[in-house]
């Protein structure tokens, strides 16, 4: 049935189909199945002969659900020295929409989690300001409120992509440091308000309450634009390895200055250079200089189906689909290729884009067998273009570890399977 | 400090000030506690002088948290055979924001939670139709899907309210049979197109896969406008007393609809007359006769701070947040009184407002310690306006159990606490 898209339906090359076509009579990848009428009478499966269990006080997955979790990683030669550092990554290959579990969001902890009581927590501001303050939970909880939704992504996520040959890992591994979610919580310049930043001040340092008191440097004017103490995630308090009971959230920038357990925010008027500005979260170029502070997140995006974790069953129709974000704005377009950047169709965004959150893409694709090279490309409001690698590479070198935001391409065989190539 | 609040930017009789009002160096009802910069020098609190916890594959609450869950209620007489029928209430005096946690999502189960597997369910498509289908969750998968942000409300939310007293249940309770989640489907249209509508078809007949084959009859115009089967809530699979594998949605229309566990789709000319659309979930009129179908849930909203489950501890300024809501479109506009309706203030809304979803709502309020009633009143796209509770009534009477949407007033005594009052 096929022959139905005509001409007009076909934006790219290697089978693209318009966005806002609506599929019907398709032959479509995992076809619906003829039923006869009298099917669903054909006896009723075994969990509707009897009652049916209990509600949960706190809802919980299905016990089909509950392998689908966070994995890990200890990176060459592992971190720290507390034993406790650790990677886990948001398994996109498994999650769909804009907003990302609170439970599989990702965590880099650096010095593990700690157990704190909310009613013994205390937020300080000092420092370069005239009154020196103090905030419990319920203090806040009182203080005019902003809800907003936003992407986290550590600075490493997609590092692995800076080797020169592709790699096997998982679309979890290479790209599962990156989460969305909706957090509310107290503009950041309400409290510094209150306290009174004084004449000549420009950095924040945020110093945290885990036992290494995890600290970031950050400019002041990004801090007074929309950083905000946050205390709730996805409707409920932040979770434990969120940062409970409050974190800091910096809107678009790398995930390491959202600093989580968050106790101290002292006013300054240059950076601390603190171990995770120095040693770890810079990015080391061709001349063998780093640089140090590039603290926005670029402009990116990333198919995740179809993806090495889930491959193609058969030729026919398939939703491609994937999530773009940019720490500058918002998304303005995602453009998709199925032959390696030849060609280019315009993907559909999810309504409502918001800025410096993920933004859900999606374009219908007709897999005629043979193989394909598929690409997204992401261009936020600000105009900036995700870069392909070949660009990334010749201007930064490939010595870096961070802040790989090069275009992505999954190659599918005329097998079905997908892996990760560079095209 | 009080006295720097302007004349200007008092909007409202009794304390409401403007919207847009940023607070610094007022009179906090909960204010921040000076401190000296040594502050955080006085040493650390315990957690941070061991490493911390290990990071969980899939995060979990803070322990200081899981005490806050749903809570249940049985109607006088109980409902249903089963003994499984029960009613769990999301605690809007916890949480935050306009996502409602998938575990905190309330949930009415007539015949308790199937535990389904997902790879023997199937979804039938038949009746007048040319073409019955039959559809896996991973044929679903390869379909063209929708992300959307919606509320769900059963129609007897705040079916306390018509009682002629005044009702000493916490807000949770009047107002917890509501919640907000982002829904990641298929549309059900998609799916009717393939199958093949059949000419003089006007409802369809879904039926859930619980022991009871919960059923509903729904206008096919309503279907074939925003349904979906939804997969996904808030990024991960449903979760099994939100329709595991998939439900039916329904957006804007009362809860009971949204079928659960739906296996069935039936295209017909009539509807069922299922024993939820007869014996329940239908509005008795004051002349004994009763509305059925009545299934647009309307434009209503609720202030969920202050409440009757979190009062003011001293006079000062305070954060009034709440909700609205309308399964007629967007929210356009929410006014909030602090003397009992006489005078209106306009709140702001936190962007972005979306169609039939949970609006938050804030205004900044100064409490002089005085006796206040704290009204809120939304009104949505099409002009409607949340009613007096005495005009909903003057309207249909008080026989109803269901579709009470009356403008509800939170009293304030002297004392700070807050109780659910009529005025």
């Amino acid at each position: 049935m096929t022959n139905e898209i005509s001409g007009l339906q076909r934006v790219a090359a290697n089978g693209l189909l318009d966005r806002r076509l609506v599929l019907k009579t398709l032959a479509l990848g995992a076809a619906a199945t003829p039923a006869m009428a009298q099917s669903v009478a054909d006896g009723q499966p075994e969990w509707m002969l009897t009652p049916g269990a209990t509600t949960d006080p706190y809802g919980t997955r299905s016990r089909f659900e509950v392998e689908r979790t966070k994995r890990f990683t200890v990176p060459p030669g592992g971190w720290g020295s507390t034993g406790r550092s650790i990677a886990a990554f948001t398994p996109h290959h498994l999650t769909h929409g804009t907003i990302t579990p609170s439970g599989l969001h990702f965590e880099v902890n650096h010095h593990g989690i700690p157990d704190i009581d909310p009613d013994q927590h205390e937020l300080i501001i000092h420092g370069m300001v005239d009154r020196p303050l103090k905030f419990s939970v319920a203090q806040l909880e009182n203080y005019q409120s902003e809800t907003r939704a936003h992407f986290l992504e550590c600075s490493g996520n997609s590092g692995r992509l800076w080797a020169p040959e592709p790699t096997p890992a998982t679309l979890d591994i290479t790209h599962g440091l990156l989460s969305g979610s909706e957090w509310t919580g107290v503009p950041l310049a309400t409290l510094l308000d209150e306290a009174g930043v004084q004449k000549g001040a420009s950095w924040i340092i945020a110093e945290g309450g885990d036992s290494g008191s995890m600290s970031r440097s950050v400019p002041l004017d990004a801090v007074m634009r929309d950083s905000m103490i946050a205390l709730y995630q996805n409707g409920e308090r932040l979770r434990p390895g969120q940062g409970y009971p409050m974190r800091l959230l910096n809107p678009g920038q790398e995930g390491n200055t959202n600093v989580k357990w968050v106790r101290s925010i002292r006013v300054t008027d240059r950076p601390a250079l603190t171990r995770f500005e120095t040693s770890t979260y810079t990015d080391l170029m061709p001349d063998g200089k780093a640089l140090q502070f590039s603290l926005d997140m670029e402009v990116k995006s990333v198919i995740t189906r179809p993806s090495n974790a889930n491959s193609l069953p058969q030729p026919g129709v398939y939703e491609v689909t994937g999530i773009a974000w940019s720490g500058e704005g918002k998304i303005a377009r995602v453009e998709v290729s199925a032959d390696g950047g030849k060609t280019w169709a315009e993907a559909a965004l999810q309504e409502p884009v918001q800025s410096k959150m993920l933004t859900r893409f999606r374009i219908p694709w007709e897999w005629d067998g043979g193989p394909a090279i598929l690409q997204s490309r992401a261009i936020d409001e600000t105009g900036r273009v995700q870069p392909t690698r070949d660009a990334l590479i010749a201007a930064r070198g490939s010595k870096g570890r961070y802040h790989f935001n090069g275009i992505h391409s999954w190659g599918v065989g005329e097998d079905g399977s997908v892996a990760h190539v560079y095209a």
